[in-house]
């Protein structure tokens, strides 16, 4: 356990990996020893980005594309994935990594798909810790990519410092795509494929997002000028040296007004509670109280007890 | 006990009327008070027919038309609401009752506005309670109402016999703004205000849903030809008795398949689940557990202690 502290403290990519499959396992001695690692872990900050973007806006080019300047610029990037849909497919590792070949090869660069699990709660759990071991690990920047959905944006924008949403150039009309939930949680706009006969619909797509913006009320932790659209192009690169220069200068900026720590600590906190929910639901799904829940809930589906009274009983035999 | 009991199950509204406010109450004296009323009910059923559609369709006024043609022909009415905005402004009691004039005034109709809570998931089971007590009081429909914002249809669709949508003439191109989750849930689409100028969008608007339901998968709930799509008005009352007698059909063939039995069995035990985990979560809300959940959520928020290591802490503490 030592050893495997130490090797991912010094940066070790398989080090993390082994870590990363550890958290992810729901065997109750390794969950032992994956809160013993988390609790342990250096003290080190990456820039948590999030990223949000439907199929076909051409996410996986931008990962590579972005990723590929930042270790070009020295720094080290981790890619993470929430996806809920492989909760059913088995996720799409091999997919992903085939997309970004380029940054897969790259020695300053780690990706990392989604877990498989049951549910998005899970997967959330999973992967907010693993954005602290790639943190732990020495790793700069640490992008958690989700598909355009509604809840996993919220669940990923709960873990992150700054909230990407890639976009593909669009009609007018189509603005109302974006739901409004999401478009609330967005610090930048990116309008992807910004080259060719594309780049002016993707002008126009940034105009009205950045119209759409303006119309949002404004949010404490924001800038002036923020939220903001930008055009970008995954395949020129146009576009992504000021997209970054964007995200670096609003991280400084709530860094400098105590909203980053601040953030940082509610999500923290946020965290904390969701555990302590988890883990009491937990006790339901499995042994004597597993064999009892499903004994009550017989004889209420059969109409012998109402389900308050099949509640009650449940509730006093787990108070013991 | 046994006074409330007993008017109640003799169809005395102002006992029903006691019975909801009980079981609404969170002390615990009352709650335990209710559970024993929930347990010693008499086992009477009513047809529960869930109505969603969002504000301007002129559902208070359907309420009132339908509700009325139902009372006419010697039926007793109950009609129940699921407010999730209520929730914060107080509920909407006055108005409700003020647009259903007629059938407050109704002495075989009982209407019951949503009981203002902190959740959704609080409004709902109240409201599955209150469902099971107008069925005790003899009621022979109960209309659970509630606006088309998603979960809350969810919620109202898991405690109802049927689910109807009810929408307003529209451009085909609106048609997408129904949610397609809320569209799989309707057994019954109406296009209300079908009279005066509007008669003739009410009809294609109709026919585009026809189309439209047509489109979705088939439920093994559905007899042919179902889930279905008629124009109503109720302000002319034309389509109402139509719509009725399918809502009679559906429930008789649902009856005869033996899908009622199954879905009021399955919603049941869905329902004694959700209560076990309320009840398991709710006890973080009070007490010593809220002292120490605040104290350790401090330390996380202030990196004295990891998140998962906080919450090993306080699942043990609660464990005892």
């Amino acid at each position: 356990m030592d050893d495997l502290l130490e090797r991912l403290a010094g940066g070790d990519r398989r080090a993390l990996s082994r870590a990363i499959t550890l958290i992810e396992s729901t065997r109750a001695d390794h969950r032992e020893r994956a809160v013993s690692l988390l609790s342990n872990l250096p003290d080190r900050q990456a820039l948590r980005i999030g990223l949000s973007g439907t199929p076909g806006v051409g996410k996986s080019t931008f990962i590579e594309a972005f990723g590929t300047m930042l270790t070009e610029a020295g720094l080290r990037v981790a890619v993470l994935a929430v996806d809920p849909s492989s909760t059913r497919s088995g996720g799409s590792i091999l997919g992903d990594k085939t997309r970004m070949e380029r940054l897969s090869r790259d020695p300053n660069a780690f990706i990392r798909p989604s877990p498989s699990s049951a549910e998005l709660g899970g997967v959330a759990r999973r992967t907010r810790e693993a954005v602290r071991l790639c943190e732990a690990a020495g790793f700069d920047v640490v992008l958690i990519e989700t598909v355009g959905v509604g809840q996993s944006e919220t669940l990923v924008a709960e873990m992150c410092d700054l909230f990407v949403l890639l976009l593909a150039p669009a009609g007018g009309d189509e603005l109302q795509g974006v739901k409004r939930g999401i478009m609330e949680m967005a610090d930048l706009v990116l309008v992807n494929k910004a080259d060719g006969d594309l780049l002016g619909p993707a002008r126009r797509t940034v105009a009205d997002y950045a119209g759409a913006l303006r119309l949002l009320r404004k949010r404490p932790q924001d800038p002036d000028g923020f939220p903001k659209a930008l055009p970008v192009s995954a395949v020129s690169g146009a576009g992504l040296a000021d997209a970054w220069q964007q995200m670096q200068d609003l991280a400084d900026w709530r860094r400098q007004q105590g909203h980053f720590d601040r953030t940082r600590a509610a999500q923290a906190r946020h965290w904390f509670e969701a555990e302590v929910r988890a883990g009491l639901l937990a006790q339901l799904a499995s042994g004597e109280a597993r064999r009892r829940m499903d004994q009550l809930g017989e004889a209420v589906a059969e109409g012998r007890a109402a389900p308050g009274e099949a509640a009650a009983e449940m509730l006093a035999a787990l108070r013991g």
